[in-house]
């Protein structure tokens, strides 16, 4: 059993009004137990209970907990707020059930209020930390829960690009780019891009090339210790991008690298009681539908 | 039999000394048959034999015979100085063989002085026709033999996009994009998107959709004469870019349509005897290797 | 509008107790409108109404309808029934919906009354003769709607064979086998191996080797007119099975060819009016699922 | 610097004329520098040089080394009868180069030679250890350097079966089986059936798939200590079979369970220096292969 919150933030696009709507919700439950509840100074919604407003930047240094309302790209932003801090993270989700955001709309206050009293399971995730190195440029760097992608940026021609671990030359890819995944990010773009799975507590990334040319340029699982390297091989009229967790982090030039590495922070995700990863994916990806199965979902 | 060739036009990215040392061969060699020899007036390279220099636009106006010298993307810029005429087109490859640039630098000037003298099979394909069409901005159209590709252009989001064929609707996708391939193109971008090989002589084409999000999103081959259109679901942040062979045609916006359908041209390629698609695909691909195959390729 | 029917065959998997029931319900009201039914003489089944009970193999000569009552495999079970008569097929589902099958439970017996009543639509679909032929064995030859299926039988070792199209040696393959599937089958088993949807109005045929060694060993899309012909390379441990639609239809040795081609068969498959492929795809492919799509189902 | 070796054993498919003539050249370079050689007793081939001949199974009791003389599944062959004890293998291919036999035939003897003087790295790969557990019959268990694989038997129809990790219910699964591979088995079956390749030294399993029923049932990397459970869904006519690299364990019933876990034993590869898994899977795989990749190979 864990000591209770007193102060918690609340992050959400409030543009959307389910998402209002379930903000203010939250912030009222919330200060009837007597929680402070910090909100971004930005957010326009009138809330009916007592909310404090500061920067959204320093959200992370006034509370001990950040949650997330909406779905996983909202709890990406939500984890941009809180890297480098040991604030956790609840995700609550007011759509369809996220792999991050797992506390479903229907279910939304008594899993609320069971983790603001304590009841909940820390789910500590690593974290990629991306670097542009190169000449002529102040290096550019960020942090990344899921994933840290380079990616062609004018359509129509392909990239081409050499990879290196540890030190070690892997391959010349020709494609659309590279995503480097966490076990995290795993079920997200790199999922789309042919990647495998990797379970949540798996120490590991995974390298998944995106549209390669060579259809054997498969997807590899490393260490997650492993230093990643890409560097753009000269071709002028394609550009390179990366970004991280989806926010743009900059161009890669031909003359630069791109150095992926595990991060010295870390993530941690409450869970509320009774949080299965693979409840999760029997979920979001449709599985075991279907009466032939026979196997009833608890 | 077919009667030989009087004027023949030499394109090739001529910046390449390969490609620059082929393009003077095969002028020479064809001088010396007393075959007229049409250059791009933008072409730097001196000639040791007599070339006549137009405009490129021009070229396949006045030549019989588009010879692409360079890979299956010169063979492609080449294809497109041909659209809408009966010019047929040779693609003699410098590097490694391709699909469509089907006569290696080893055969080099044995096929060219075969097809010149008219010993070729005539490989007709069918084109595509990609029109953005929408309110507000002249219609823009152009001509694809390989592929028509809608791609989001700013990385890090999903393009969300519906697709229709012959009017009725099909799906609504989340990903990077679409590719719409004929038969030609399909071992070209499509393949990379797991699209299936498609036989030239099919009458078909085929979507392909790129790093769905949805895993069932699958390539769907239809009859080569539906009329496909795309539009883009209105979501601010993320931007459509639409491609035909590589090349931009333009944006498209939330309010326009991407129309694709069979063009009312054809692109003639020519083959020198001994023609094989089957061989071609076993090269490109790396299909039967290893001892343990036992098949001995002729 | 078509002539309404006056003699029909129920065909299902009697054992299962909702399809029994759906089968005794589909009779009472084919009896009521005054239409005769004709049931396998080994169904166990009491039926309520006036039935006809002949051998199954007779069920296609005396019946205009042969209505399968269960899955995809029903309806395919069926269609062996019908290889090779003018006999129509209407597939109603009594689990999900089918591809095939495209009845469902709910509205089972108002579609029914449609069909029985002539408002139906036909869609004509192609089919596969598989035929086994080779040394010191007769020829077996069996038709097929979905797909022919060769597969290692004894497990644990890759089955090598060569691809021949039209007398066109394509590959020398290793892995488990391959799939050839009609239009109608690619979305069977095919689609399992990797393979592409054809649009049911293809005229095309697809390949798809199973789990291969070569990762660019990939699905291939052939005219409906093509002539497969398909050999195991010699190594001793691995035996190789052909199954059509499911059913064993002899083992492939060594000195033997297994030979696909269109059949000059059809099997017509009887819709309700409504009948849409690409919302059975939506619906079996759970595509466009999730509140950020924003397109309604009608 | 490791100590010299006294005593080897060769390993080898003798049949292969190439093995043969490999293995008497290996047998006389042994000799020569007073090395003891062991043979398998049941080895007809006549030796130029001095081999004791015993026992297959007890080669590993006897030599400090066994040498694999042939392909990955000649090495397969001689792991199983290492399994259990410290004795090391070092894997010469006389065909194309393998994951596991990775001195090529070019360079077999100066390889070898530095192999036996104590040249060499150790490359300690996990073992996977499966069990048949159920009423009825003794359990059965074997161990397995690449994978444990369950498939079915009898084709032409879907095998459905559960997958359970450490006790929790992952997923029933439709489709043709499941590769249960180490890292070391990673690029071999498993990759065929889309799973990603997994870096040697990584600790983790992977979890693929055959041909599965359902396009979202995608591979799972785990941790190494993970243990896995399947049990098949009671379907008659479909029968299941569990191999250990390649080689039948038995027949996986209804009511057993087939059980998965890292062995208490390694299998102890020898590289000669120089070892590069990459450069491994850019030939094994075919990357990077073009002249436009502009890299050149050391």
């Amino acid at each position: 059993m864990n000591a209770p919150f007193k102060t918690i933030a609340l992050i959400g696009r409030f543009v959307d009004p389910l998402v209002a709507d379930a903000m203010l919700s939250l912030a009222e439950h919330a200060s009837r137990r007597g929680v402070r509840v910090l909100i971004d100074a930005e957010c326009p919604v009138e809330f009916r209970s007592a909310v404090e407003r500061i920067h959204e930047a320093e959200l992370s240094a006034g509370a001990e907990l950040l949650v997330s309302v909406g779905g996983d790209g909202t709890l990406l932003h939500a984890a941009r707020l809180a890297h480098g801090t040991d604030v956790p993270l609840l995700g609550i989700n007011r759509g369809r059930l996220g792999f991050l955001a797992d506390v479903s709309a229907a279910e939304m206050l008594e899993r609320f209020e069971e983790v603001l009293g304590g009841q909940y399971s820390r789910d500590v995730r690593h974290v990629l930390e991306a670097r542009i190195a190169g000449p002529g440029a102040p290096e550019r760097h960020a942090r990344a829960l899921n994933d840290v992608v380079l990616q062609k940026w004018q359509t129509g021609r392909m990239l081409d690009f050499e990879t290196w671990i540890d030190g070690r030359y892997v391959n010349t890819h020709g494609g659309d780019g590279l995503v480097v995944a966490t076990a995290t990010g795993s079920t997200g773009y790199a999922m789309s891009c042919g990647g495998p799975i990797v379970e949540p507590n798996l120490d590991a990334l995974v390298l998944v090339p995106i549209c390669p040319h060579t259809l054997s340029d498969r997807p590899i699982v490393v260490n997650a210790r492993s230093q990643i390297e890409v560097r753009v091989v000269a071709q002028a009229p394609v550009r390179a991008q990366v970004t991280t967790d989806g926010v743009v982090l900059g161009e890669l030039q031909t003359e630069s690298r791109l150095l992926v590495r595990r991060a010295d922070s870390h993530i941690t995700l409450l869970h509320p009681p009774g949080y299965d990863f693979y409840r999760i994916l029997r979920s979001k990806l449709h599985w075991g539908r279907g009466a032939r199965h026979g196997h009833a979902e608890p």
